[in-house]
């Protein structure tokens, strides 16, 4: 069977970077990815970081002939930041907000205030139905002390359950997306193994781009090579990952990453670079070679991991819970002892002593900050710790479920990995 | 083919009302529904408002022979209340938190520090898989005048979004909880059309209980009269829904709901009453009898209603965002005049002019505690219009999908009303 025009899909992802104003050359930049995108025609393109709708519904416009459907997830204070354009219609969409997702006090991270989330949508490609999903998790900032590692651990975690629970219909699965991981970061192999997904970086025949993949390179103009640590040349932390199904059979023909510059132009498409994957869709071979079993063992050695992770999240929260609880009860004492303090001279009337008005006012608005400060930040601490305890929860549920595999295993669907650990 | 134990299901649903030290007999009532649930042995028992770890824990061990597989959902500040308990082996779980939920300044309602969610567990019923969701959706605190509408309205979007995205790979989809609707209400229509379950207590052949299948009742003693307003006897708003699937027919054949009161008890297990279907599962049987055109057009009218009370809600969340900012700009306004005035004194050194503190350092503490309010009300306000956005856009892409399949309508797969609509 020759190939038809349904049977190719290229896919596009893109971290657009697009914070109006802090950004450097956003809206130049926006202008070159809509030359772009509107010249090379590919079928799905997600792109993550288009922070500002207006942004989107320049692009949208810009690309009203290529890619007439589109959608733009909103969610948390600024947006989720993820837009999906395409050629085929979109029927439905779905969007899951991850629980966890920062903090709102580091400002000046501002994952919190972005509303990190994954966004699906299901598109009918010459017949089948295809669910593909954008997604942006939290940054890493610090490899070495990653103080927000147990939130990454718990959004890759829900990324694999809402990707396993909503594609259960799909004849194929693509999702693409930054997920600020490293490959074989433990969210990733979490992620991975999972769902079964393939990485088309892996999976390609012919790739072209910098070495390993890379997508956060030294060679970006807009990149502070600090940031990058001991990886000299760069990171690989986004995505295109694929399946197909019973029905479908799935290949990755070819993967192109950019290097980190344009042609004719002074700079850029962002700080990260552009996927394409071009994906060969044909109908289902029975794959035989699949050890469910060892698959098993592997997952169940991945949870282990994270749900240590995650635990240890669990105590810091814990103890950061305390701290403000405790700094919370000083100064609720602080203000009592005050007002104290101040029913002394108002009860003994006349007494005329002199009352040191101005410190005892600075004092209680102090005291006042501190209190509705450590409040707040108790109620949020209660929140990310029964986020983090249902993540746990679930996760010994399914350690559960896979030892009781193991011990009788039975070979159910050799087709389909899905079906292996989970039902 | 005679009924064998895996063919016939009962269900169990209850709003427990178990908010320790202020629910009246909280204590009581929960070893009561302990012993109740030991005696009668359901097989899948979804409560609600269980609020507190400590209750799930003591139902977890007084049901530990009859009921071994348990699940409490996590979420929120207080949690999210909901509680699994079942014979069968939960293999998976997967919570989905409701992007909207009421304003956590209505402390007294108690609704945002609740987190409410659905709540899925996925068991293997005699070789079949089936999907089992507990929820409870936002109080209405006044049916006349009911700001949380928008937000309701929201939630049923998203729990059928939830159900129909989570469900395609069940043989039969179990739903029970509170949902705080009426049965005529347009969030429950929304849900019913959209996922095509079905309302147990007007499927059912034997039904016994108050009439109407009122589930809050005026002879509950629990229940203040005056909060049931013009229905003197009582409302319908906690349900036990149920649909098959291709593989399998479900019928109800029994259902019950508690009459306000317990024998041998001074008073009821909570202030809802309980729910009890007893659901039998059979080998499908094709129904030709779908009117996929007719059940089209009526989610197309819904679909409008439901988008039109979203678009009010946006209007309202506009309105009080702008006047949050408003506030905010005017205290901000007064701070900065009351720093000039204190700036004078001190530039003029030596004027030793009487500068009223007192006063000053208490308009000042005003000012700070009304900048930061609205500044807070302001990124809240922001996240609710986000959420009624997303839900708008999505609401208003299944019309346009919805009005495709009216026009050239092929009628795809008679058997599963799902289909008809959305792929």
């Amino acid at each position: 069977m020759d190939p038809t025009d349904s049977d190719i899909v290229r896919v596009f992802s893109l971290n657009c970077w697009g914070i109006r104003y802090m950004s450097k050359h956003c809206q130049q930049r926006y202008v070159m990815i809509g030359e772009m995108l509107s010249i090379e025609k590919h079928d799905i393109v997600l792109l993550q970081e288009v922070w500002s709708e207006k942004d989107f519904l320049f692009l949208k416009n810009k690309l009203s002939y290529t890619h007439p459907h589109s959608h733009y997830f909103k969610s948390g204070v600024i947006g989720s930041g993820l837009a999906v354009f395409t050629k085929y219609r979109i029927h439905d969409t779905f969007l899951y907000r991850y629980s966890l997702n920062g903090y709102p006090y580091m400002a000046h991270h501002g994952d919190w205030f972005g509303g990190k989330a994954v966004g699906m949508v299901i598109l009918t490609i010459g017949g089948r139905t295809a669910h593909v999903y954008v997604t942006h998790l939290h940054a890493e900032y610090c490899r070495e002390k990653d103080s927000y590692l147990p939130h990454r651990v718990v959004q890759a975690w829900e990324l694999q359950q809402f990707i396993r629970h909503t594609s259960a219909g799909a004849d194929l699965v693509i999702v693409g997306g930054d997920l600020n991981m490293h490959p074989q970061d433990l969210g990733n192999r979490l992620l991975r193994s999972y769902t079964a997904l393939k990485d088309s970086y892996l999976e390609t025949t012919l790739y072209a781009g910098c070495e390993d993949g890379v997508t956060l390179i030294a060679n970006n103009p807009f990149i502070n090579k600090k940031e990058l640590g001991p990886f000299k040349t760069g990171i690989r932390i986004d995505y295109i990952l694929f399946k197909g199904s019973s029905k479908i059979d799935i290949h990755c023909d070819a993967m192109s990453v950019t290097k980190g510059s344009v042609p004719n132009h002074p700079f850029p498409y962002s700080d990260h670079e552009a996927l394409t994957s071009t994906l060969r869709l044909k109908s289902h071979q029975p794959d035989e070679n699949l050890h469910c079993t060892d698959f098993l063992r592997t997952s169940q050695d991945k949870h282990n991991e994270a749900r240590t992770e995650v635990k240890v999240g669990l105590h810091c929260t814990e103890r950061m819970r305390y701290t403000a609880a405790r700094t919370g009860v000083m100064g609720l004492a602080l203000l009592l002892l005050q007002l104290a303090i101040a029913a002394v001279p108002w009860l003994a009337l006349g007494a005329e002593q002199p009352f040191p008005k101005t410190s005892f006012y600075l004092l209680a608005l102090l005291c006042f900050a501190i209190l509705l400060t450590t409040s707040l930040l108790y109620v949020f601490y209660t929140i990310e710790l029964k986020c983090l305890q249902g993540a746990e929860d679930q996760m010994r549920l399914c350690v559960g479920h896979l030892q009781e595999r193991l011990r009788g295993f039975p070979l159910a669907q050799p087709h389909n990995v899905l079906q292996c650990p989970l039902p």
